[in-house]
């Protein structure tokens, strides 16, 4: 049989077509199979329905060399995974007298009754499938050859499905498959837009290709921010790491200083690092971002050790009575402006005796916009003891974009700061 | 044209195959396909795999009458979605010369550049498309119609993609579905856990399932609060919706205070409509959930209106310096204690000159706790002019977890303290 390379994934479960449902075994099949070196090509949800299910499960068969079916296989009328699959490979189903004798047991064990009759349709086994043990629930999984391919079934409780696949990672699916690891790394880019960064990084996804371990890349977009997805696939799983380290050196040779973060990293834990390696310390003024950058911050353990205070500063009397921001700065050029928002910065700065003090003033929305000032409008200050930053940015979108772009700004200025006074 | 009745979501990016991201557009889509009377039958994740797609869409065609494609309609060489859908339904491509105007003019405005020649394919189209405005990025949506089918192609981010859904829901898909509506009302409640809960209701879930319009209900469970689904599905959008607000209320009466949103709100909105009613103001003194409190708050257009101010407390000379906590009192109970956590929302409401003020201390983890005070151990104060509540709470989980269910039972507590003090 050849390895299993490609990988479906397919949950069944009307459930999980309803819009407060989602399905989650998928990404914990995913992690192993990747481990692995298999690729899932495909993923899909049907509902408790055999036509749905069965053309999934063929289509699936033709793409993949190994189809993984994950929910309905329970006792009652709407499980139909197993006479669905049956059907599909071509097999019939036979009584596993054993495993009935062994649901009985189990059974009488945790109910102390006897077992309905439709609990015997968890022992139906299609022909020549081996029947994998459920340790956690009633359903066994199995694992059935067919037409080169291999299909799957597994219980949908994480709980049952978890240790079942966990057992076939050093058994079946182990012998199974080739054993090249796929590895994967994350690079973070902030103050850039995608398709500049595309046209950049072009020609080095076209040299990545060409090497002995070739890396594949891929970029998505976010608010505030880009990510770079390589992956690399080798027999060993260090040669597939190293290739990934090289591209990944290859970008910030290429992107320099906006790479924030060369492995998974969030912006806010790149410049809690930063401030720890340089022993200082931070403390935030803002106003239009209401709070958000400092629980940004604070999500990082440890960043009481960096993290001072903070200050939400809504009203202009808060400005000036926790901040000493002078009541004539703001009505000669208003809360939103540069003078003001330098003032907040130096204001927290000095109050709260730290190495860093950021401000950040701005117009959130939907209301409090003016001609001069449209809703988006965000001034950020960053000063230090030796330096100072104050710029005016336009953010687009709803309020909560406002306060999420102008966050990720201002921890992204305070970073570059840093960088660049060494 | 048939009507609408079938549906099929295809999230393409293979980003959305890996083990860390998932496809969380479906569930919104699924939701508003709902409400027309639309039942989704189908999802599935390929990647940016032209093959794949192609398969995937041409099975998605012969089961539903309405296919959604979400994402890659970006510029860049792994966007394929406009390309493998016009080859499916056999339809050239052709350049939207008024297209390329505009996001020549967007991106001008953006990013004061020209725009990249790869931008161009964002305005190809395929013969005898509708193409759908996007206000809120470059790639605009397309509406097929082809073979009696309908095939509806979206921008992948959710910023781009939910105006753009909710646009259609009165125009495009409006017209072409017909049929029951399906309505759904979220009741949302604090300080309770799901098992109770459920047994509790459990009488009423038996009622409802009688009357003429029958309600279906649905719990669940996430951090600090409950959800409780309820559905009906009518002739007329208005029966549906009045068997909900009967539903609702039987919940009200039953739960009580506990059920602090009938339809949705979230619990911020909630306080921030108490806040509003009673004309009054609050200010927040925030420790262990770092601004988190704050950032929630703020997350409601008007909140300028109640929210004074916020700080964030995390060394023991900044709760002094800011509230005027006395030292003696923090070195003789802790900073996590009660006596300090009232006198954090004592001061900062005196500060503030507001008439509530807010005290949050306590050990987020991973590191801080002692046997006597674990990680989890939150104590929230909340005063008025009138009033005091302090309490100790233990919270399970990380981190953020635990920083989150702290900020939800600190602005449950004011909720309930305004609700008891009219």
């Amino acid at each position: 049989m050849k390895p299993v390379l490609r990988a479906a994934i397919v949950a069944v479960g009307s459930e999980l077509l309803t819009p407060s449902r989602i399905d989650t075994n998928s990404l914990f099949i995913t992690e192993k199979l990747n481990a692995l070196g298999v690729d899932v090509i495909l993923k899909a949800v049907v509902g408790d329905d055999r036509d749905e299910l069965a053309q999934v499960v063929r289509l699936a068969m033709t793409r993949a060399d190994l189809v993984v079916c994950c929910g309905g296989l329970g006792p009652t009328d709407d499980d139909v995974t197993r006479d669905v699959v049956a059907g599909v490979v071509g097999r019939r189903l036979q009584e596993d007298l054993a495993m009935t004798e062994r649901l009985r047991v189990r059974f009488a064990a945790r109910f102390a009754g006897a077992m309905p009759e439709i609990n015997r349709r968890q022992a139906m086994v299609p022909e020549g499938a081996r029947v994998l043990e459920n340790l956690h629930g009633s359903a066994p999984g199995l694992w059935i050859e067919a037409e080169d391919k291999v299909v799957l079934l597994l219980p949908g409780p994480p709980r049952e499905l978890k240790p079942m696949v966990e057992h076939l990672m050093s058994g079946l699916l182990h012998e199974h498959t080739a054993g090249r690891a796929l590895v994967r790394r994350v690079l973070k880019v902030a103050g850039r837009i995608e398709s500049q960064t595309e046209e950049v990084l072009r020609p080095l996804y076209a040299r990545w290709r060409q090497w002995a371990i070739p890396v594949d890349a891929t970029i998505l977009a976010s608010l505030g921010q880009l990510e770079l997805h390589l992956s690399a696939r080798a027999a060993m799983r260090d040669q597939a790491a190293d290739a990934l380290r090289r591209a990944a050196q290859d970008v910030v040779d290429v992107l320099g200083l906006d790479v924030f973060s060369t492995d998974g990293q969030d912006l806010e834990e790149v410049l809690g690092d930063l401030l720890v390696a340089r022993g200082e310390r931070i403390a935030l003024a803002e106003s239009c971002t209401g709070g958000l950058i400092a629980s940004r911050l604070t999500d990082v353990a440890g960043s009481s050790r960096y993290l001072e205070r903070g200050v939400v500063v809504y009203s202009n009397e808060a400005k000036t009575d926790l901040l000493g921001v002078p009541a004539a700065l703001i009505a000669e050029h208003g809360a939103v402006s540069e003078p003001v928002g330098q003032a907040m910065a130096e204001g927290i700065r000095a109050r709260a005796k730290v190495s860093i003090g950021v401000g950040v003033t701005g117009i959130a929305g939907p209301g409090g916009g003016s001609e001069a000032k449209p809703v988006g409008t965000v001034v950020i200050a960053a000063v230090t003891n030796d330096s100072a930053r104050v710029r005016t940015f336009h953010f687009r979108g709803e309020r909560d974009q406002v306060k999420s772009q102008a966050a990720q700004a201002a921890i992204d200025m305070v970073r570059r700061l840093l960088l660049s006074t060494v």
